[in-house]
């Protein structure tokens, strides 16, 4: 892990590989529709704003780990796919919102409610190697989320992902998620 | 805990509040001399730039904690005083770096080392509350340093302050620092 990757996601009416197919509020306030999204790494300090004729751009950074353990890190790398499969022609872009409570909450507790209570890590492996992932942080870059989480898989897995997105709403952690929307993507 | 707080740390050759008595490189490149040091905060997103008149300025962000637990969290609380006091007059700013070693460490391992071999919170505690401290992150930002650390002590606890940095860079965290310089400044 060099430098942290600075990573933009820009909707707009046209010009990106992926086509928008829904944009949904899970938690509070939704985000525009628009019709195509591009994915591009930036410079760091790039800002949030993006082109000028973007509906919305969203700028997150690949940082270290916060919650993964040693074993975790380990199983993960043993069974996780990277971004780019050429089957994987589906996609979400989930960026979300986490409330002060959480935030004010201090290393241990957070941890606890995240895989202890909420087996965050553990609903994740059960979508893997079907559903890629990539993180990306923005709380402090002071953007509107806290997290973008982009997600890659087969059309056949959609259910699987589904099934992803389902089993972490229902969670103790997600009671801390004060603001949701779900980008559905396809290329 | 609303939104993070962005700080910027400004060398110039005059104008600031504090005064910059040395800056010494103790692991790694330096940091250009100057007169002068401001601390100011800024909102999300300006750069690390600066204004044009600065020999060098940092950005760093007062995030949420990373290894603090529920009941170190409780201890500093009690004991801990903030910045600004009056008698405070002595300061320092010494902003570090960390290797890709460390940072490719599982959130357990970087605890384990943190605090179980390193010491890092009770070693604090001991310079409680003779000395007040503001860890600002920037790894995330991009620019040369991971943290930006900003002490205030009045100048007959300046013996404390010594026992603080030398008890910190004789642990095994140290050992994944290889950049840092140690700004003093007064007022």
């Amino acid at each position: 892990m060099p430098s942290p990757l600075h990573v933009q996601f820009v909707a707009a009416a046209r010009g990106g590989p992926w086509s928008i197919t829904s944009v949904t509020a899970i938690v509070g306030d939704p985000l525009p529709t628009a019709s195509s999204l591009t994915v591009t790494e930036v410079p760091a300090g790039s800002g949030t704003t993006g082109p000028a004729d973007a509906a919305w751009a969203l700028h997150g950074i690949v940082s270290n780990e916060r919650y993964v353990e040693r074993e975790e890190k380990t199983r993960l790398a043993l069974v996780q796919e990277g971004l780019g499969r050429p089957g994987a022609t589906s996609g979400a872009l989930i960026p979300i919102h986490k409330s002060d409570a959480w935030w004010q909450l201090p290393q241990d507790d957070r941890r606890a409610i995240f895989e202890a209570r909420s087996s965050h890590i553990k609903i994740g492996l059960e979508a893997l190697p079907a559903v890629a992932r990539r993180l990306h942080h923005c709380r402090d870059l002071g953007g509107p989320f806290d997290f973008l989480t982009w997600f890659e898989f087969a059309p056949e897995h959609g259910a699987a992902f589904d099934d992803l997105l389902g089993a972490l709403r229902a969670t103790e952690e997600w009671d801390y998620v004060d603001r949701e929307v779900e980008v559905r993507v396809s290329r």
